[in-house]
C-alpha cells in the first residue's frame, strides 16, 4: 500500500512556491522584468570562474575512472582534509579530515546530523523565525521540532522562552545564523549566552545537548557585523554547511557536516553519518563536485550585490515608515507588516507586482520576507511600487 | 546523546572492504598489477567521451546561474521527460516525465521507493544471493528485510520458498536482475511467474504488493541472454536505476525511480518521493550531472570487456572443475567453492594473490564472487593462479 504519511503531505503547498508561481505567471503577462519578485532565495550572481575552470580542467585532464570513481561514503579524503584546513585557518578550529562528512548540501547535512544525536521522540528546538523546511527535515527523522518564540526586538534569541523549553527531552538545538528569513546574525554575546545555558542544562540533566548549526549564509555577512562561528563557543557542535549560496551552486548539492573535535565521540560521528547514509540513500555527494569545490574553498561569488541591495531597500523602507531590523547578512530582510495580517498585506502588494512572502510560515505573525537576491537595477525600480503600495493603502 | 543504533553499526566491517584493503596492502608489497583483485564491483572502462564533451560544453557555454541553479526536488523536468522517452523507446512502456523521480544513484532510488510503499514493520522480501547493502538500506527505513533462500540450481527464483514467505505482512519484493553477485538475469519465464504469484497474492490479501526492481546492471547483458524489463510484466512496479555501471560514473551518484504508469497512484508516487526526500536530505541530484546524463541516455561505456572477461574465466574455471552457472550479464560470476567453507577457500586463494569474495555475506553458503571488472590482460594472468590454487589444494 502507498504510505499514507507521505501521501498526506501532498496536500500542503508552500506559500513561497505559490508566490513564485504567481510571479512567473504574472511575468508571462507583463514581462518578468516588470515583476518585482522577492519570493525566492536563489543566488543571483554567478559561480566564481575558478570553479568552472577547475571543472573543465579535470574533465579534460583527469583519468575518467579516477575522476568519476566511487568516493568513500564519508567523502573524498583529500577533500575532507582541505575543508578541515580551511575551517581551521578561518575560525581557529582544530578539525582534521576525520571530523568532516561531505554531504549533498545543507539538507543532507542536517538529515545526518539530527539522526546522529536525536532518537525518535526526542525534541529538537529551533528559534522563530525559521526556515519552514526545518519542520519536515526534523519531524521525518522521527524527532520532534519545537519552535522557541522569536525575539522580535532584534531577532537574536528569546532566552527566557528558550530556557523554559530546554527540558530534559531536548536532544539538540538547531540554529541558523545568519538567518533565513530575518537576515540577522547572532552576535558573540548571543552565541555565548546560548552556549552558557546549554552547558548548564547538560550538567543539570546529565546528558549531551547538541548544537546543530545550519550555516548556508555564513559567507554573506555585511560590513562591520559581528557574526561569530558558533562551534567555537560550544563543544558539542555539529556545523552544517552548504556551498549553495557562497558559490552560487544551489543545484549542485554540495556541503558538509563539521564535527567539533571537542564534541562527545567526535572521532566517530562522521563515521556514524556514513552508516546513517545507508538508510537515507545518501551515500556521498558526486565526486567531481567534491573535487571542484575543494579547489575553491576560500573563494566566494561576488556577494557585494546583496549588501548593495540591502542598503537601498533598508533606507527606502525605513523612510516609508516600515519597522525593520537592519540585516547583518544573507539576502533577506524581514520588515514588520504595516497591518497585523501579513498575508493580507502581501496580497495587496501583489497588485503592485511586488511579490513578498508573509511571515506566518516562518513561525511569526505580522512580518514579511524580502529576498533581495535580484539585480540592483530591479531593486531600484521596485521602490516606486513600495511607495505606491504604502501611499494608497496605509 | 549519540544515537546507539548507528554507533553499534560501526562494529560491523564489510568482508568486501576488508578484502579490498588486503588487496591494496598486498599491492604495496608486490605491485598492485600482480594482485588479482576480484573484490570490488568498480567499472573498469571509461565514461563515453560524449558525456565528458557535453559537461565541458555546458560549463563553457551555459549561463552558470541556470546550469548550477536549483532543480525541482523531483528532478529537472526536461531530464525526466527524456528519461521517460528513452525507457518507452527501449522497453515499450508509456512513462511520462511525471513517472520519473531523479535520484542520487540506485541507493537513493531504493531509499525513496521503499519509503513510498512500506510502513515501518512491513516486510520486504528479497532473494539470495543478494547485495549485502540491502539489509541496511531496507532495515534503516523501518521496514524489515526477509531473504528468500536461493535457487542454487540456476540462480533464478526459488518459487516454493517465495510463495511461503509472501505473507500478508509483505509490502514489497525487491529484485536485482541482472544480479549482483550471481551474474544471472531473470528470464521472461521467471519474471512472468513472479508477477503471476504476486498478482494472485495481491488479490488474496486485498492490498498492493509492490515490485521494487533494482537495475544498475540493466545494460550489461551478454549475447543471446533473455533479460526482460521487469516492470513490463507487473503493474505495481518501481524500477530503480543507476548510471554508475552503464556509464562508468559510480562516483557521480545519478539514477532514478521509474514508476509504472499502471501502478496504484502512479501519478503521485514521484511527488511522494519528493516529500520523502525532505526527511532523507536528498532533495535532488546535482543539476549539471542530471543535464549531462540526459544527453547520453542511449549510450553506454564500451561494456564488451566484461563479456570477454566472463568468457575467459568461465571456460578456465569450468575446465578446472568449478561448478558455475554461466552469467547472463553484470561483471560478476558466482562459482561454487571447492570446499563447503567458502571463507576458508577465499583465505587459501589469497596465498596466490587471488582476491575472491566468499558468499556468506550474500546470503548463501559455499560460493564465491569474482568481480571481473578489471583489464582482460590481468584476467588472463590470473588463470595460472587459479590453476595453482586448485592443483595444490583440491
Amino acid at each position: 500500500m502507498i504510505v499514507q504519511k507521505y501521501k498526506d503531505m501532498l496536500q500542503g503547498k508552500s506559500v513561497i512556491r505559490q508566490l513564485s508561481e504567481f510571479a512567473a505567471a504574472r511575468g508571462q503577462e507583463i514581462g518578468y522584468e516588470n515583476v518585482f519578485d522577492f519570493s525566492l532565495g536563489n543566488p543571483s550572481v554567478p559561480v566564481p570562474q575558478e570553479f568552472t575552470d577547475v571543472m573543465i580542467r579535470m574533465l579534460q585532464e583527469k583519468n575518467p575512472m579516477e575522476l568519476h570513481g566511487y568516493s568513500q561514503s564519508l567523502g573524498i579524503p583529500s577533500v575532507r582534509d582541505k575543508v578541515a584546513a580551511s575551517l581551521n585557518r578561518r575560525f581557529g578550529m582544530n578539525y582534521t579530515g576525520n571530523h568532516i562528512f561531505m554531504t549533498t548540501g545543507a539538507a543532507g547535512a542536517i538529515a545526518h546530523a539530527v539522526r546522529c544525536v536525536a532518537e525518535p521522540g526526542d525534541e529538537v528546538l529551533t528559534f522563530a523565525p525559521y526556515f519552514p523546511e526545518y519542520a519536515p527535515y526534523i519531524n521525518l527523522t522521527g524527532a520532534v521540532l519545537k519552535v522557541v518564540p522569536a525575539d522580535t526586538e532584534n531577532f537574536q534569541i528569546n532566552f527566557e522562552a528558550f530556557e523554559e523549553m530546554l527540558t530534559e527531552k531536548v536532544a539538540a538545538v538547531l540554529i541558523n545564523t545568519p538567518n533565513n528569513p530575518s537576515g540577522m546574525a547572532y552576535s558573540t554575546e548571543t552565541v555565548k549566552e546560548l552556549a552558557r545555558i546549554m552547558e548548564e542544562k547538560q550538567k543539570q540533566y546529565g546528558h549531551d545537548i547538541f548544537l546543530i548549526s545550519d550555516e548556508p549564509y555564513r559567507e554573506i555577512v555585511f560590513a562591520g557585523v559581528d557574526a561569530p562561528y558558533p562551534s567555537a563557543f560550544y563543544d558539542n557542535s555539529l556545523s552544517c554547511y552548504s556551498f549553495s549560496k557562497s558559490l552560487s551552486l544551489p543545484g549542485e548539492r554540495i556541503g558538509y557536516v563539521a564535527v567539533n573535535p571537542k564534541c562527545t565521540d567526535a572521532e566517530i560521528i562522521s563515521v556514524m553519518c556514513s552508516q546513517i547514509s545507508r538508510g537515507t540513500g545518501h551515500n556521498c555527494p558526486p565526486s567531481i563536485i567534491q573535487l571542484a569545490v575543494a579547489e575553491v574553498l576560500d573563494l566566494t561569488s561576488d556577494l557585494t550585490v546583496y549588501e548593495t541591495n540591502m542598503n537601498i531597500l533598508y533606507r527606502e523602507l525605513t523612510d516609508l515608515g516600515f519597522e525593520c531590523v537592519r540585516p547583518g547578512g544573507t539576502f533577506y530582510m524581514f520588515p514588520k507588516s504595516p497591518e497585523p495580517d501579513a498575508a493580507a498585506f502581501a496580497e495587496k502588494a501583489k497588485k503592485y507586482d511586488l511579490i513578498l512572502v508573509p511571515s506566518d510560515s516562518f513561525g511569526v505573525k505580522g512580518y514579511f520576507r524580502i529576498a533581495y537576491c535580484i539585480d540592483t537595477e530591479k531593486v531600484e525600480r521596485s521602490l516606486e511600487a513600495f511607495r505606491k503600495l504604502m501611499k494608497e493603502n496605509y
